[in-house]
């Protein structure tokens, strides 16, 4: 029987202005857990602003259904677990990750972020899960979680069981984000770049992404990291969590010049070895891209607008002997990741309590204004 | 003393065409080996694409001087060692690759190929050890070795000890090629791009760089290799070597349509995971960036002109997880590879004496002419 829980909806986006239409309200949970799905009573989901970016995604265009129950960074508790589950028991806490297959050649050779069904699992939503009480179908399992609700069925392949990792209900309500934003920002610094105390890395845009790879190359000791934003609090806070060097794109150049420029001025000349790109901003990336020093890596992490080309200066860029590369998601899976962050965390190198801000999910529209408008960092919904 | 050799000297390009301006000519070697410096007596030389590039650079634009003896592909034997030599000792066979300072953060990385004094050890050149005839100074330790010539002084760097490694001089005849272009390639695949067997490599250009990916390829065992070239008897050799599928952009399209679509229709829509790109064609790395595959590594190997530019579809290669990578001399050192490759040959699983065309040293404009009409894919001229 159908039971009604509240869920924070994203219905059709304005089709001219592309602005999302959120909606808090509730919603009806049609069925129990299948084989391996869990049912979750949700505690805590952090907003990433890929969520932002896929409720603004006109959907007909793409094959998408709106209404849609998005959220991709929940905490919960399991209440029931479908055949075959084994990753979780009843009462478990959990954390929520991306899906993935498990089958396919990419999965197959640990590149999970990269699966052959990743689109399939994680974007498109499956029917017969969540309707409105009107009774219009909501797809559900964005992410395997729909974790934008207080109920939800969760595929298995998103759980990560942390019943040995955390210690109550507050560690639950801090740790909720880990499984997207500061996963993809601190993995692309480890795992992605392997980056060590000789590199200078340069990362632009200051959000959770940003500064998950922020802390990551503090705790890899990187010579120094450059934070670039335009919002001077966010600069602050990326100081606070380990930037040697800030640079605010929204006052006066130092230099007199471009950013590039500017950030070559900033570490006087010395190689800027990884460049951490979260803003997808073409400006930003072209002066990112010179700002790349000789044997530099370029690792795009932002997700690009339809129809966005950059160009590259091949002569240089082949000189220079650099790479422009795009990674997922830390290149692993929350179930490897995740019990690292908790660590670090834990140890007082991954202080994500200064960047998370709690927010009673019925204001679900104020965190995502705040958001938007970069006054919360990573703003989470308690359920 | 000065002694008079007979050497293949580079004048100055005709500055509107470009045209290489090749003389063989004797010159005079001023000077015997200084500190870390060897005396080589030269028996062959590889001509490699990148002499013929050089040799069409107008030299006064970016600081070179021409005349100049280029070459960097040299074989011969230790006739006199500088102070402080270790690596060989008069009368060994020796193979010449590039040079590298051992001292910058990238040579400490084992970066070599991207040490920070690469250009002013390799291209620039040192005055003070060849002249003309007529006195002109003549820059030599072109990529520390300007192995056209028949004596020459090179850098340590640069010296790979063969004696136990080479039986006779017909052996170095043969191997003379191995420090630059087949290197390049073969390293490509198993150092840069760690090539398993379940990848499928596209190479586009089959000289001898193509030719050392497509042997490498098939050594690790890749499930399909693609050779594309606009030259069909080089097609034929990439079959010899180990080509799975070849594609003649000479002749009419397999698809009706581009080459990208030429290449998805030659595997049957599987998913391309490492492009090897030797041309440095615009127009064919476009089309092989949209050839590559989910998760693919594209492999920038060929040399681009000034002021070339690529364009990347940003969404598309971010959505499928791409990379565009720049590498240089199969991401080895010499002292590293070249034992490999001739372990390789001795196996018969690189049988470079398939590409290899030797040639006395006086034709050797016959030889560039060969290599620039496409009928010898790797000329060595014997001294």
């Amino acid at each position: 029987m159908a039971t009604e829980i509240p869920a924070l909806v994203s219905y059709p986006c304005e089709p001219t202005t592309l602005a999302p239409d959120w909606r808090f309200e509730n919603i009806k949970v049609s069925r129990g857990p299948k084989e391996h799905e869990l049912k979750i009573r949700m505690v805590a989901t952090g907003i990433c602003h890929s969520d932002i970016v896929v409720a603004a995604i006109p959907g007909r265009l793409v094959g998408m259904k709106f209404p849609k129950v998005l959220g991709h960074e929940g905490a919960g508790v399991v209440e029931e677990v479908g055949p075959g589950v084994t990753v979780a028991k009843v009462g478990d806490p959990v954390l929520l990750s991306y899906n993935y297959c498990s089958n396919c050649d990419l999965c197959n050779m640990q590149q999970q972020p990269y699966c052959a069904s990743w689109q399939l699992l994680n974007i498109f939503g499956e029917p017969g899960i969540f309707e409105t009480t009107a009774g219009e179908e909501v797809p559900a399992k964005f992410f395997g979680q729909s974790s934008f609700a207080a109920t939800s069925i969760v595929a298995e392949g998103s759980v990560v069981n942390v019943k040995d990792l955390v210690k109550s209900n507050d560690d639950l309500k801090l740790l909720a984000p880990l499984g997207c934003g500061l996963m993809t920002g601190s993995g692309a610094i480890i795992n992605g770049a392997s980056a060590k105390p000789h590199d200078i890395v340069l990362v632009a845009g200051i959000g959770a992404v940003g500064l998950g790879a922020v802390m990551a190359a503090k705790i890899a000791g990187c010579k120094e990291i450059i934070a670039v934003d335009r919002v001077a609090h966010r600069l602050e806070t990326a100081k606070q969590l380990g930037a040697t060097k800030v640079l605010d794109t929204s006052k006066e150049s130092p230099s007199g010049g471009s950013l590039a420029e500017d950030v070559q001025k900033l570490v006087e000349g010395q190689r800027i070895s990884i460049v951490i790109e979260t803003t997808a901003a073409v400006p930003v990336i072209q002066e990112c891209i010179k700002a790349l020093g000789r044997h530099g890596r370029f690792i795009q992490l932002g997700a690009p607008r339809a129809g966005t080309q950059i160009t590259i200066p091949l002569q240089e860029f082949f000189g220079g002997n650099k790479s422009f590369e795009c990674h997922y998601l830390g290149n692993t899976t929350g179930q490897a990741w995740i019990p690292v962050m908790i660590q670090w965390w834990r140890d007082g190198k991954f202080p994500i309590e200064k960047i998370v801000k709690h927010f009673p999910a019925k204001d679900a529209l104020q965190a995502l204004h705040g958001m938007e408008d970069g006054s919360a960092i990573k703003p989470v919904l308690l359920w």
